[in-house]
């Protein structure tokens, strides 16, 4: 099991993949300098983590349950990791944890995923929360090589016929694999009521299941401040505080990714239908949230 | 208390708007000649009611309640009242109406109110629908002076500064007023969810409160198959017997009424907020259900 | 050939469709007095007209012709009947007749036929109309009984099947009959550029072909200021006056008709494959300028 | 003056960027084996050249002029070329570029620049081209590292600011430039109608004055097929010869770039006011054809 402790690793350490490191104890409080000195303890601390086998939390997380107040986890996550940590935005209704994460007053940084088939109003979006909350939006887009193989190949639509994996791998793992080794944490925007199957155990916080962070395999915290609240407690907030929204939720759009894999859902049809809508009810995830899947985390890691 | 008896009343009785006329009981049972004779018990009758005040639903309905099914309730409609008996589609979700009074293997009747100010949305479903149940909606359309009326001193759109009441009175309430002097029974598709306030009530079948139909006042019996429905559970059943749908509910539209006073709403959004979305939240009715407005069912009438 | 005098009919005489009324001179200048009195020479215009066949503009007018300025016409038109006459506006293009009109200074009417099937954007347009020139419209609506009739025994989308011309008689004509019944004369956004076939030789003014006035037949004068403008013309002056114009225009819709019955052209293609685009292409009128259609102009009498 | 000769260069002479190769003539017939040896005469026509200081067009091409069939200029250029020249298809109206080149009975190829922000409408349509004529299109991606840099820094919608060069920069010329940089001629759609200013002169064949391609500056060819074709002569030929056309053609789009520099023009007005509507309007080249405006030809360059 790890465990917060008083040691830190070198700024190296941090960054190297040995096998080592990934047991070093990396959770380094904001203020602290980065490059702390790493004397006492560390071999204790490796004697204690030397059989460990499933990742856990740090400490400071471990009074984050399900009944945390949203701004209360973006909090904790950004006074622990500050600049290490940022809010994976997908366009959606998860702008609120945007909205939170003004609201606790300290610096926050933001990332997108550009596909390049997002819908143009996503983009105008996107635009619309970088004035409200005057920040910059890190977007990440898929790298040309391995776009321009897919598209030769299997053309525009491929995700139609084949599954949409293949697609998202390139446009949205890939990218989001890249910026996720450079943080020691992330935010996102995961509910228990999203995935019919797929999310319906999500933790407010836990260690992420798929994805390796700046600190290597097991190390990376994925805290997902909105797990326990519903659809319509979101929709709710954001009326209420009059947070912008997608435009697209104008016009029956509930979850909203890629343009050609998202559509609008009838009156009181799960939200979920409205995403891959050709696939299996029970597979919806990205491959952002695969870990979800029960036996299918390690499967889109590298 | 009104309650069915063997005898009718004759046709020019039906007809009469007297006082006494409307406390003959008039539910004739389909298949009985329509001027049957009224010979003896009749005064019987009368005694019996002379001291009513609240007109009551006929002995046959009254086995129909919260637990009934909506094809049950509908059945027993066309059965007694055939076609003296009409659906009131809008074109929005009440298409389940049609789809269940088909099921019923029973002729039925099916009009609608074209304001003049409709979709073209829900123009092309009302042609659907024809095509579908393979029927003939009978359109109701508002008198022209009327609307000149109305539209030449107030313009188009005075139902935003006035208030809705005005050219619903035009458009739908008068057309509808005159449909159902031809009736003795409506059919409509209301619910108990879909007002906050104004229809938490609603019995599935009832003496109109509001409108008279061919017997005259409190002889209209007004079906609401639906009341105990929730939306939910209306869409599930589109969607499992593929019930053709207004297109506008692919695009963020529950509650759907003319195009000006009708909008998409946010997900979560109570869809009564898609309506007259100007004016307080409370008074949702056009007039056609009035009734359901506490201390509102008179003042609609002429 | 019928000609102005300076003798006027009585008010009685000029409502009365006698065919000897038909005859009397009827152009009465503005500012005149209705009742005018009517005393001696009569007799000899009446002789001077006694074996005319065909009815001729009134000498006032002959001045007009193709190289006439639009508000030029316009303003004899108004300075000639004043409020007996009235533009008769589409809610396209036409909205050039409305800026003319208001740049001759003096007061004008504007009538619209409300089909009860035009575009929500048309219907908003209307209003954007109004407030920009502080003018009312005078909405024409069709009769209740006949569109009820139409569309009870045809449905919604008879035209399609059957022609356009049955449901344009009960939405439009019969409207535009009724108010063209209480003008003498009106103006129309009629051009030669617009029609293959049915509009190549319209005249800037001329005895409206079809239609009675208040006069009676041959005696309603149809003045058509946009005659002889292209359409580029009137979209160069469009933008350039900023002239408010009906949102469709922004999304490939060029003349504008009922919504079922209108639809966007292609980049280069004829406006007029915009309307009616299932029937044949010379026979493009709705019946408001039937009189285009050679032969037909009787065919839409009464 | 270059001028098409016998001799032929090495593979890897051809590819080389020296000056020297420059020199060499390229322009070598389909069906001749691509390492054709390079023996006698080369010197000689490197005598001829030496001295050459303007480009100009291999003699096969001399007969092209404005006269020339669309048809026959792409048959001569694939004749040519063959693989090594492909169409630039931009998803608009120059999908006639396509049939005509099918039209040729020869094997083509097709690249399209996939900006990762063109309309949902156009991926459709690259789609339904790529299965109407049974082809794969070859979709150039900008490079992630030039794009995330910009809009990181600048946002998205940076171009109605600083202006659309920058953007077209990093998400057209850059992809462009290396696709080229594999040809030795491209077709393109570009018309003398399109632009008011920068596309009057344009002929039917040149030397590219703005890129390179595989052989080096001022050795790509440009074919202009389109050149002398009217926007109506395109858009009728479209329509008589049903060819697939992006849907957005139906909206009043006429030229199609990026959805958020794109917009459908009012009726009548010239369609490149639907590009770049913010900037100047004789200036709208986007890099592509950057060499239509006098004097930027060499800015574009690297």
């Amino acid at each position: 099991m790890f465990q917060f402790t008083a040691g830190f690793p070198s700024s190296s350490q941090r960054r190297s993949k040995c096998a080592c490191s990934r047991r070093v104890i990396a959770w380094r409080p904001l203020g602290q300098p980065k490059r702390a000195t790493l004397r006492s303890g560390r071999s204790g601390v490796l004697g204690i983590h030397a059989t460990a086998v499933v990742p856990s939390l740090p400490a400071e997380f471990a009074s984050l349950d399900e009944n945390s107040d949203p701004v209360e986890v973006i909090d904790a996550a950004l006074r622990v990791f500050g600049s290490d940590c940022a809010i994976a935005f997908s366009g959606a209704e998860d702008v609120l944890l945007v909205e939170y994460a003004s609201q606790t007053k300290r610096p926050f940084r933001v990332f997108a995923l550009d596909t390049g088939r997002l819908h143009p109003e996503t983009y105008r979006f996107f635009d619309r929360v970088e004035r409200h909350y005057e920040i910059r939006i890190e977007y990440c887009f898929p790298d040309a090589t391995e776009v321009e193989k897919l598209v030769r190949n299997k053309g525009l639509f491929s995700f139609y016929t084949d599954g949409h994996q293949e697609c998202c791998g390139v446009r949205k793992v890939q990218p989001l694999r890249k910026q996720l080794a450079t943080l020691r944490a992330w935010i996102t925007g995961q509910r228990r009521d999203q995935s019919p199957g797929t999310r319906a155990a999500i933790p407010v916080a836990q260690v992420d299941p798929t994805f390796a962070g700046l600190e290597g395999d097991g190390m990376l915290v994925k805290f997902n401040p909105l797990a326990n609240m519903s659809s319509k407690q979101v929709w709710d907030t954001i009326r209420i505080l009059e947070v912008p929204y997608n435009e697209l939720h104008e016009r029956g759009y509930i979850s909203i990714g890629c343009e050609p894999c998202t559509r609008a859902v009838l009156p009181g049809q799960h939200e979920r239908e409205g995403r891959w809508w050709w696939e299996d009810q029970t597979k919806k995830e990205c491959g952002l949230h695969a870990g979800n899947i029960s036996g299918s985390g390690s499967s889109s890691k590298p």
